[in-house]
């Protein structure tokens, strides 16, 4: 045994942001931390989701002795209720980790056979020879941990998703002590969340939010209306408090944002005075400057609230004059231009909008340079290995390592798939698994594969065109004009005209050729080319065409 | 001729950042400022270029003296080759600029029948009532002006793109003089680019980009790889000289740079020192520490040199350890991730990367707020009207002319296609003209409408799936089992069974109905429904289904 090995192997979240997932394997023992989603690139077309490739963890079924989550974003729970069912193994959170996930399964109807539990801070449990435990980090949103797994070789740290602020909102800080006290036992391997390695300095405390809404909430001439992401839990809080202050009654907007903050409410992570929040229909009593609204729709989300709101779509909530916007959030990569339009349909309405380009009413939750250093200067670690990120986040972070005297040897900047294997004396990366993205799209897990998305991105781009070509059985000679249909290829009645003349070319170019039964595909490919020439001639455009021969 | 009055009508950038164009009417006589071009965004699908709209000009074509072009980008000038030709009037603009529109023009085989003219900032021409003049000012391209037109009821005065530099590479500062001399006499009208009216303080000079290429070139141990936009010349200019000072030799990698770099130095808008730019394959022979490479890529465009260098997949550029690589260009919103994953390939093969996230190697060149207020109390104008802009962008522009004390009802935030109407006392917001976006995919201009992008968004959702009945003519009844094919619906492989099931679920809804003469949607809509139905209830997708009926 004095062999054995302990395997780290990312999953998910290091060769993008999102459907972050790992698994620690020692012996006959494997542990899962983190079960994250990722929302489509744009390439990925008409796919609603993206999970991890769980094959490796599937073939080792009965090694796995439970799974630790981090805190209750998508990008770390997501993948629940799809690998759930696969992995059938005990998950382990904080209290309110523990209430997301349960609604979250429950909407898929995989709560009942789920096996959830609640894992306090600071109280470890043992997972085959691992011995787990998970301690506080702030983050945006409440409850979030850290995880300290105790292995036979040493102790890994694994941070989550983290901020250090020494004035949060209704969250415990980061706890320094038991970091401290690892670290000066030892540490194997520091894992640390890379999302903003690139930005210097310190990520501002919540509490700076705190002063802006202060000051907005009591210049604010009109009703305030406030969207941020739902699971920002202080940020509500914060909403609520400074509501209070200006005697302003609270009134939540959107489904989601409704149910996170019942739940939260009932769980004690947020907290408001007797009467504050009411029912939307309680609005129309109250003059304007003692309303406040929380909706959902910060980065711009379609169907959201706030959205809707900005379209004039929505039932009960139209802007009016003397309203102030704040948009409490700043875009996810990719949403820029949906919430860049929600801003100007405000404008154009009357609105007074303040969003983070121009007023500081939004702080992240992940650290910069500087609290990352000071991290590695408490848990000194042997082994580094930078987590959540793109690989520019985990080079930059791997650097920093570097100016805090961690050899550059012992720095591993991985992708998903690939194994960093410790032993007593050394550790390396060595040898790789199974990885990369699993789509989701309705209901089905997987089965979008590459020539599907490669079609949806033929069809997108020039669009379709069908030919469908009867032909005599016997003969094989055609039986009549081809019959062309188009979708998504040009306007059928400016072209009118160029898609008439193509039956003729198609009729043409088939005329002294009889359908070949020893080669079904010519009369296809015969179609095919014909057409496809013409039409780059004509239109510059390579739709995808599709022939149909009808044998009759 | 008292009530007579001047039009000032924006057919592009009011609505959005690109495809700038605006006209100034009065009487019998038009001018035309800018006509650019904008890419389309993600949901215009396959589309390659958005152009304005121009049928108010059209229809006015012999009241148009001219056209004016403040600057030699694509967002100015690359809908000319679209428009001219409809147009068919004089261009005047800065010698650079029409050595660009010219090369543009002839790659479009629309050079011969332009009447292009240089005008010298300074030198005013009568073009009808109107007489223009150009001013120099300063943005990321050389020779850009704005332009001050004398109309008959007062000095319009239009910045063009620009920002305020005291330190300009290569390039004149503009001219605060001139528009000083405007300021005391009265000027009516000044238009101003609002591109960066969020930001506050001022941007940054060219310069600052030269302290930085200094310490870069000094320290890289190798090659130095340089990306810019390839109308940067001030850029390009500070590489050469810094290259130069290090005793480096530049090489130009990539077509539109080398375009470029060509024309700028036949119009002596860029200087290098004799032999110190080299043909590719005189690379060999030098040290890297003496090489530096400037290529097109600057925005991850998929196609560009430095794209294809960090995918491997260049000729004659592979990236080597002791490379350093710059970004210097920020990416154009939508851009973003192409860029990323740019760095990210380099930095998996080893170079350094320095983009603008972590280093300062690039500054824009659009004013900032304090610039924006200088300009504003320079030239006092009585009316105001932020342009270049999306709506947000317009609307913090107009609060910083309130704020320089410009009366709010002076202040006009307009969207493209509203009328400025001003006559002697007064100037209001009046009537709208039609204007939009006109797409521009293939050869075509203009005939993607809404329903042939609403089929390719469709398409590229869920696919698409075509349905092939063959019924008898006379009875109505169906021949054989219905034919189904599918694209970018589901794999096929796995859903073969649904497939095929869904053939025998058309054939059973079909069963006892016969086609219908009196109804020959009855069939389609039939099927449709059915499968539709089918489908959704399998997959939980939407494709589009396509039926076809052929009597035979």
């Amino acid at each position: 045994m004095a062999k054995s090995k302990l395997r780290i192997i990312p999953l998910g979240g290091l060769n993008e942001i999102g459907k972050n997932m790992m698994l620690l394997e020692y012996e006959n023992d494997i542990i899962i931390i983190d079960a994250g989603l990722m929302f489509p690139e744009e390439e990925m077309m008409g796919v609603d989701l993206v999970i991890p490739d769980i094959s490796y963890l599937i073939e080792r079924r009965q090694k796995i002795r439970g799974m630790v989550i981090t805190h209750g974003h998508e990008d770390h729970i997501g993948a629940l209720p799809y690998l759930l069912p696969q992995l059938n193994c005990p998950v382990y959170c904080t209290k309110l980790t523990h209430g997301l996930i349960s609604v979250k399964l429950k909407e898929h109807k995989a709560l009942a056979k789920a096996d959830l539990r609640i894992l306090t801070p600071g109280v470890k449990i043992a997972l085959g020879k691992f011995r787990v435990e998970l301690f506080p980090v702030c983050h945006s949103i409440p409850d979030s941990a850290g995880i300290i797994v105790h292995t036979p070789l040493g102790v890994v740290v694994h941070s989550g998703d983290f901020k250090i602020d020494y004035t949060p909102v209704n969250s415990n800080p980061t706890d320094f002590s038991r970091l401290a006290q690892l670290g000066s036992e030892g540490v194997l391997l520091l894992m640390t969340d890379s999302t903003y390695a690139e930005l210097p300095g310190y990520t501002p405390s919540e509490s700076v939010v705190g002063d802006a809404l202060e000051r907005i909430m009591s210049d604010a001439p009109g009703r305030v209306i406030i969207t941020t992401f739902s699971s920002l839990v202080s940020r509500i809080q914060q909403v609520i408090d400074t509501a209070a202050r200006y005697n302003r009654r609270v009134f939540v907007v959107g489904r989601n944002m409704n149910e996170i903050v019942r739940i939260s409410l009932e769980l004690g992570y947020l907290k408001a005075p007797a009467g504050i929040l009411g029912r939307i229909d309680e609005m129309k009593n109250l003059p304007d400057n003692r309303i406040v609204l929380v909706t959902t729709g910060s980065q711009g989300e379609p169907t959201s609230a706030l959205v809707r709101i900005a379209n004039k779509d929505h039932k009960q909530v139209h802007i009016m004059k003397g309203d102030t916007v704040i948009i409490s959030a700043s875009p996810i990569p990719g949403n820029e231009s949906l919430v860049a339009r929600t801003i100007d349909n405000l404008l154009k309405q009357g609105a007074e909008v303040l969003y983070d380009r121009i007023t500081p009413v939004h702080v992240h939750g992940h650290a910069s340079q500087e609290e990352l250093k000071l991290i590695m200067n408490i848990v000194k670690p042997k082994y580094f290995m930078p987590i959540h990120g793109e690989y520019r986040h985990l080079y930059i972070h791997g650097k920093l390592a570097q100016t805090v005297g961690i050899p550059k040897e012992n720095i591993f900047i991985m992708e998903d798939g690939d194994i960093l294997q410790i032993d007593k004396r050394s550790a390396r990366v060595d040898g790789r698994v199974s990885s990369g993205h699993v789509y989701v799209d309705g209901m089905s897990v997987g089965d979008i594969g590459a020539t599907v998305l490669r079609d949806r991105q033929a069809l997108a781009e020039d669009g379709i065109v069908i030919v469908i070509v009867a032909v005599n059985k016997q003969t094989g000679r055609l039986l009549n004009k081809p019959d062309i249909m188009s979708k998504g290829f040009v306007d059928s009645q400016g072209y009118q005209e160029m898609l008439e003349n193509s039956r003729d070319v198609v009729a043409e170019a088939l005329k002294h050729r009889s359908d070949s039964p020893s080669d079904p595909g010519y009369l296809n490919n015969k179609i095919r080319d014909t057409l496809e020439r013409y039409y780059y001639e004509q239109t510059k455009r390579h739709p995808m065409i599709l022939p149909f021969v009808v044998r009759v």
